[in-house]
């Protein structure tokens, strides 16, 4: 399967650290597999134009595309203003309708404060949702006192972050099951 | 006091369309205060990357700017995957934490279907409550059907853009006087 | 599998119509499993105080229970006040925490218009989420001209009512399946 | 102006004694307001049907005319399961859509953790505009570690909950007076 490991920031190095921890577990553990780590800080991104997402051109057209051919996307994201930032939403905003439907969506937020710890269940589940995505529902909340400069500090978070993967790849499995079930149920 | 309608979109023409009758309408009707149009289709703008919003150059920082230096804001958006679009969101990326704070915000929405009707409430009121706007409650949805090319041939919608700007002024003066208040009160 | 087909509402017909057309399908379609309707209209139910859901007694705690020993649970709600019914929220909070693990839940839902579409997105689905469910992510959302009487005469509305419940029970299989890889994984 | 500072649990204590701290402090403070303390652990509620709110009687009766009749509601609710308890929506069931049409409405949470912050900004807060109240915006989120038995102990939030009540009371002036402004506008 192709994975991907989005740390969805162009801001400091938390999302970019758990997305490096996440990517680096993936490599170790599920060798059968293609990851790829797509850092949004080493993309020059345009703005999303309504533009089908084969018409962009250049880093933002790859990275549309790049989406797309993936079967699993671990999805991190900080906190900005109450939600996820401008710059991860304009990264669906390139993408049609229903751009994540058979693939499985694993979330693990970066956040100052669990003041915030239910926004990816309100701001951010629904976008995904909305796109089809199969969600992976426990997401990974980590708070900013897990790191200790890039590096991840706390064994739980680490722990947790190993069983969003686990969890993600094991739903892609059944997800897949169920498609195989449903095409022989609907005679496809 | 100084006006601001944001046209929160680069692409379509239909939210553009409802900025500039809301930004005519106050134009003939609120002479006596300064009204800006800003689309940001007319922007060319870097996504947020965490500075402080002084610290950005050309269209960016003026964008941040204007904004920052407005008491009402009329605030225009499109729906885009179940969201607002990401060039929206990274404006207000732009800002401070408390950037709407003794601001009254309005909002128009369009949209291309009545099942989009309560994204306004779930996904921009969270954020504009986080960044301490006055939000004037009740927002105009504008469904497709309600524009002809790049005009609105629907004069509810028309009554309704005109009520939401006489709501949001009324409400800057009454937030005027609350401040008064507070601050005979709490003696500063 | 015991399966509830849980009708969330004391008034009008519409929800549990919507539940009786779901319970007769199951009851035609999977005879290996056990279904049972549950009205909430027929329950003489207590309010939630705190307790422990096998303190409850009578029909308050006869209902608790039968939500309890269930695997799959289809639950009808209408929309009052832009959220669900207190009764049905009642009925979580005769629960414990994580009352719905390992249960997979599936969502019906009537309403007067369109512009509630997300209110089961929003005002559901979290607390489901809450409370461990495995959620059917697209519900089957019925406005009230698909009803005529208590019957419903809307062809598409019947074949949703017969995916959600065949998706239900195609999920509830394969989490079954995952719960089997997890515990070898794990060595339970 | 008639006050009514609602407890909307029927278990617990904490949020009774910090909606017993709220109608204290308005008996003291605001005199020429008349102020009424209504707990829903002393009143024996029905199940909303459908009915209107004039067809309820005995406490369900009164408990739906009082909060018809007053200005100013001050909201106490704890957080089950991750939304208001049922009991509580049910107080809503009972009124017509537009019940609080032109009522200020300030509301305290009581929860056991920081994680539920927002949940009274999504779960609330919408069904709250949906009934066309005026929000106070600021909403005052106790933590259990802030009561010892049923007393507060924690300055902080003794301050934040007089704040409310100012603010509370300061917008229900305000928006008598936007109302006066609106009535000469529109020459009724």
């Amino acid at each position: 399967m192709k994975i991907i490991v989005l740390s969805g920031s162009i801001a400091g190095s938390k999302t970019r650290s758990a997305a490096r921890y996440t990517a680096e577990y993936l490599q170790e553990h599920y060798t059968e597999h293609e990851t790829a780590l797509i850092d949004l800080a080493d993309y020059s991104m345009e703005f999303a134009d309504g533009r089908n997402y084969l018409d962009y051109r250049g880093e933002t057209g790859r990275l549309a595309q790049s989406i797309m051919e993936s079967e699993v996307v671990l999805l991190g994201s900080p906190i900005y203003q109450a939600s996820i930032p401008g710059v991860l939403k304009n990264v669906f905003d390139l993408l049609p309708d229903d751009a994540l439907r058979d693939k499985v969506v694993g979330m693990f937020i970066t956040a100052g404060s669990q003041r915030h710890n239910l926004i990816p269940e309100i701001q951010l589940k629904p976008i995904l949702s909305y796109l089809k995505a199969h969600i992976v529902e426990t997401y990974v909340f980590i708070e900013e006192r897990s790191f200790q400069g890039s590096e991840i500090v706390d064994d739980d978070v680490r722990f947790r972050l190993q069983r969003l993967v686990d969890d993600a790849l094991t739903l892609a499995d059944v997800y897949a099951r169920v498609r195989e079930i449903k095409d022989e149920q609907y005679g496809f």
